[in-house]
């Protein structure tokens, strides 16, 4: 019994600093790093994998929208053959940094509103999972438990994981509450790190309506932009190995 | 005795179209494709490298400043460690959307004002050379005869290829006249077709003062952003095959 | 009786040539300058302000969406915020390099996606009328008859401008034919014509169903980026002029 | 006897926080905005703006080169004529942004490495004060004493501001020691605030053979990106204060 812990990285750029990514990086087995379309650059994206490697930490492409000043987050009308170029682009791009520092790539997990709108959008989805099929088919496809983009990378002959979240709150159907809405993330320590044991020990989340939800996922998001969010990862980190839950990359579990 | 054509393509970006690469990419042997960073985006690079694969010609990375709107032409003071970072971006880029269309890429050719400061500075051409070849040890790289990325490549471990201009003027020490000078570029087809044959079967180039200058290239470039340069290529490659030299591209010479 | 012409142009950036400024300019008598979000650059943007000086056409600010590579043509889920903002921005860029060739700004046209959503959406028209107002209370704000963008204008205490297109087919309510249905763009010269003096002088239009539909407009669009297109430019200036209506300005009929 | 206390501000971007604006701001007379080139974006432009007239400070444009990666610190080999362009586009966006909050524009700085390039090379000055001068021929210029910069503003009719660095080394040609060398930046706080006494009082400062050196300025750069540095500007503020000079804006000077 194990899961993998993914958070998301290398979102600095240039001169501008965003996350902590040297607190986060020990703590976690997969690294979602961005790759310069909504966040990151070349130097960036280097010195993030440098660090991946550094710790053992697998690596994954973290495509998303051309959109810098929005950073990913803004709804795009683009249509699938651009999403899937964009996100082959992408991919290469990151996988051509990697190998300067030896490292191959491990998965590909879409970013911010590309992410959001290929849970519901098949063609969208699509268009990913075809995008990270056709430069390496070895890669993993990371989505929601249910989403559009999970079967769209089966479809694509894909590996898939499905990834939870211990610190947001789920509707009774296994969806996540919207951030608009109050009570989406939930703060408290120790109520994080029971979701978390309860998500990868027994495979459930408790909804909203206090209802056992079942969910099946195979890795952890875990946020490192503030301080107090990279204690908690470690206290969730802590908290599973206590538990006798194995911390191991998704990767590996496939070997 | 051979000589691979090789030409920069792929340059138009969104609704902009530059170049005739339609026309020109039948004709050459080896298509440098533009990454992103001067011009190209991912849907232009697709297309190109689609196009390329059609007509059975060789795919390379054209890599340049990230310099959008003055066309990677202009001089930037970037540390080889951008540089380095960047090209192996850009390489890497590429190669994830070729890998969409089944396509490996054959070799590096910098772009513009990268190139040719990477012609006499050393630092800068072991950059160039270092990324491509922590990318993908089998790519070519690039180069005028005599220039620092040549002998960089070297230093890299990679296989060089030196490349002439049947259409630019020399200076007796085989250097090329720089375009600000009067009479730099070659427009008469004769004197081109001439200078074409010359320098693929012969190895010489007849310099500014009238004295034959020794020229070693495997690769020629042809330019096609105009209909008369379109024209000329063709006139190029029909009369190199009319002298019984055969237009190969360099990666296939090597096998 | 008289009526505007207004025409897109400016759309080129750096190396990229798009549009027939050129051969169009000498025909409106407002231009709409793209100011670098999804096309044009500085340089761009000076010598097409300093073309239309030199054809005594006035000048506007043509803002849109920050997407170079879709051209501004995808819609873009950004906040009423942010386009407030992004309005200004390119609406006094305009404005400072029309400053070094002498020349004020006389109205403001919504680029692309902008411009199509600001149709229906209310807050998002609010933002763009609030910007212009904001920078200048003299601009003129152009937009469909009846759309938000023309009451926002209102709202915010502008003159506004409707606008009409004589190549394009309207549905019995006024509003276009979306260009994804057949018939949306008509091309043959002598109706375009026909409509045109139809709308400019009885103030209608015939719809899809033959039905005549009033259509209160004082500039008509026409389009330049193509060579037939520019023709036609011609032909709908000519035929407005034999038909008695002036061709004037708008800011010069307020005056 | 009064001195303009100027500082760098506006440089975040999008997710991108740079600097401590909030703290920064109510404790100088001049605010330099950057204008989306190098740093900042139309949202960040806005809210500084709001905050400078907050506290009653005059804003002025701080125009970078197109380099967003290397935050505009990267010398570029662009023409005077795209510095042209680019200053006077830059200058119009904030005074368009600026115009939203009813805020007027009082001086132009320019940022990086073209503000250091502009000290030597008398054309690309002259680019950046014909840009400001036909933008609006009451903005004042700011450069080093002595520069190209302050030349080419006095050729252009403009009013010229010289600037002083309390914190930084000087040569006893009166040039700043660069800031590759050792000692160029001066930390400790005593040093520092004496300099700027000296400077603002005497007009002189000690260079590093010892000996006094002239040095007419109007106005002390002070820099926020470090707590320390804000804490430091608070120092010199108080102690020309407490010393008995002025800290007015450079533009009330002129009334």
């Amino acid at each position: 019994m194990g899961i993998d812990l993914n958070s998301d990285v290398g979102e600095s750029f240039g001169a501008y600093i965003l996350g902590r990514d040297a607190d986060l990086i020990p703590l976690i087995t997969s690294a979602n790093v961005a790759c310069g379309f909504h966040a990151g650059d070349p130097g960036v994206m280097r010195a993030t994998v440098a660090l991946a490697r550094e710790y053992g930490v697998a690596v994954g492409a973290h495509p998303g929208f051309p959109d810098l000043v929005g950073f990913g987050r803004r709804e795009m009308k683009a249509t699938p053959r651009e999403v899937e170029d964009a996100v082959a682009y992408q991919i290469g791009a990151l996988a051509g940094i990697a190998a300067t520092e030896g490292v191959r790539l491990q998965h590909v997990k879409a970013h911010g509103a590309l992410y959001n709108m290929a849970v519901h959008d098949a063609s969208l989805a699509d268009a990913i999972a075809r995008a990270t099929a056709s430069v390496d088919r070895t890669l993993i496809l990371l989505g929601l438990p249910g989403s559009q983009l999970i079967a769209a990378g089966e479809r694509a002959g894909l590996r898939t994981v499905a990834e939870g979240f211990a610190d947001r709150a789920y509707q009774p159907d296994g969806t996540l509450v919207p951030r608009s809405q109050p009570g989406a993330v939930i703060e408290q320590v120790v109520t994080v790190v029971t979701r978390a044991i309860m998500m990868a020990r027994d495979h459930v989340v408790i909804a909203t309506d206090g209802s056992r939800v079942p969910l099946q996922v195979e890795t952890m998001c875990v946020h490192g932009d503030t301080p107090g969010a990279a204690a908690l990862a470690r206290h969730v980190r802590d908290a599973l190995k206590a538990a006798g839950i194995d911390i191991t990359a998704m990767g590996a579990a496939s070997a």
